[in-house]
């Protein structure tokens, strides 16, 4: 199996599709091809909460602002998963995630003469998804062209603050339906009262969207397990003016 | 065979698919993931016109805005087919297309501890429908997990009033080119004259777009059978100014 | 293998997919359904920069402004492969480049009664689609339905005017990132100066997009090979002031 995310739109994941059933009769399966635009923040969040619940697999990710620059071409090694995409840490997240004990491997992509500066998703990262399907993940590094390496780019979530009064944190994305997802553990609602102060502004803790009326604020625990500021049938990101990045304070009223 | 409609945008369809492919080796084919945001009635429609396209399969649908309430999760046995999602109406009228006679059976999924109240998709339904499809559309009710039940949320569509002069009905969906879709049968036009007056407003009935010029309205009879207000190269809604919901009034002119 | 493309948005695709099900077994692979609505030119363009990735495969393409009217369905065989869709030129320029030394040939789809007027996706292209590839590209022809032509509407891009001092060319297409993409051969960027001119707007000639700084304009060879207007981490088409049809003009400064 072999999953494919990118920010690329449409239609040149179907290139890369093309260049990989070259290689490979691997079952496809796309995460994403609209994370948003050049944001390997965003898009190493949502790789996170996503790519765990599938069966082991090869998972080719090209978010890719420096494409034709001198940033490696990686393939991390994450338990029974592997993953295929540029050396800007888009990967590690997820890696820490899918590799037992958090301990990945990285092996950079070497000798590769790709046939333009603009589109490595295709002529690099493409073939190398399929080549390592076909090899298996534990298989390919015996391979030259995968090369151990322990200097990478990391990125990391910022710790929330939880404090017993106070808990501060930071809204680490929003989705399409206008829910803010932020870094604050699901469990700092259990010592808060029925109502919260976000950022200064009510709510009511829910369990779910539907528990309040239509176009009401709530603060719920995600299906990620962190708190999430949302509108039952609303957007939450509009009516908590939040949006990736903006700190959120959670407190008693 | 395995199917999947749902309102999420993009990336948790693929969250269902990996906990759907953990279950079983299935085909999968996206129906849609844009349907209009908590909009059971519209999906009800578009399912009903593009499900019984396919062959027998199972089909996995998730627009859910009382996801986390006590509303029941069903599977919905309608021929040779079987339809998973909330009983929230929205399975109802594919699946009266779907059954010889219209006669479906409603079964309670039950038993389901979801990790999360607001990811039900993930959670309860996407398991089901892999279970459904590993059981078989005949088999998966012997199983203890789901539970027949002849208590369930219906959902039709207004029926259009046809005179002899005058035919009234509504907008049910509006399409992504613009086509306005209503539900006045396609051969209420055999017996009005070339030009119509829809809402007052005069049109030509045509037999597809480009037998009128680009720009100009038309009156046709839609790929569902149904009257369809459109304009070639163009937006029906726009120029008839209706949108899902809004009376039309055909008559001669 | 079998691939889909057209402007369909969703969820008609899903209808083409299920029909097509239930004919074949085939790998079905989606290029994009959100190519510019009724835009043959653009969608070829596509087609062509994009289809000769696949393995050999059977490509349906529905672009189809003149659906019912009495334009012509077409299967055209391009060396290992076959395109299937409306005889308006959308399948002409990829069909040129698959072909070996670019001779393909047409077949035109006949005795078809179509279940509709609006949607010859779902209720021509399709089926002949399906029954392409169960009877293989080369096998296909000797079926009556399928019969040899010399007449279809041929479509190609204009050839630019490539001096030695200024090169005249226009944009064939924008992608989604905001690229346009010239029809000027990215060898003219080698006579000309590290800075050309671009309607008479100075940009520097570079490797990629990251090579000048975020937001930055710059000119470069794209993964087609074609000379790109870009802005590193913005829309080049806005900056350069261009859409799909612009005049562009390259001299050094």
């Amino acid at each position: 199996m072999l999953t494919l995310a990118s920010d690329f739109g449409t239609p040149y994941p179907a290139a890369m599709k093309g260049v990989i059933l070259q290689q490979t009769d691997a079952r496809l399966v796309d995460v994403a091809h609209d994370f948003p635009r050049q944001d390997v923040r965003t898009t190493a969040f949502w790789l996170r909460e996503v790519l765990p619940y599938f069966p082991p697999a090869v998972h080719l990710v090209v978010v890719d602002p420096g494409v034709g620059t001198d940033r490696a071409a990686v393939v991390v090694r994450a338990g029974e998963h592997a993953l295929v995409g540029p050396d800007n840490g888009v990967l590690v997240p997820v890696a820490r995630e899918l590799a037992p004990d958090g301990e990945f491997e990285v092996f950079e992509i070497r000798g590769q003469e790709p046939a333009s500066s603009t589109f490595h998703g295709r002529d690099v990262f493409a073939p190398a998804a399929a080549e390592v399907h076909e090899a298996g993940v534990e298989g390919f590094s015996t391979r030259p062209e995968f090369e151990a390496t322990d200097e990478w780019v990391d990125l990391s979530f910022p710790d929330p603050d939880l404090g017993t009064d106070v808990c501060r944190g930071e809204v680490l994305a929003v989705d399409d339906f206008g829910n803010a997802v932020t870094n604050l553990p699901g469990s700092v609602l259990d010592t808060l009262p029925e109502h919260v102060a976000v950022n200064g502004q009510e709510a009511p803790v829910a369990e779910s969207y539907a528990h309040v009326d239509a176009g009401q604020w709530l603060v719920t625990v995600g299906s990620h397990g962190n708190v999430e500021l949302a509108v039952n049938r609303g957007r939450g990101d509009e009516a908590f003016g939040v949006e990736p990045g903006s700190p959120v304070e959670l407190r008693a009223p």
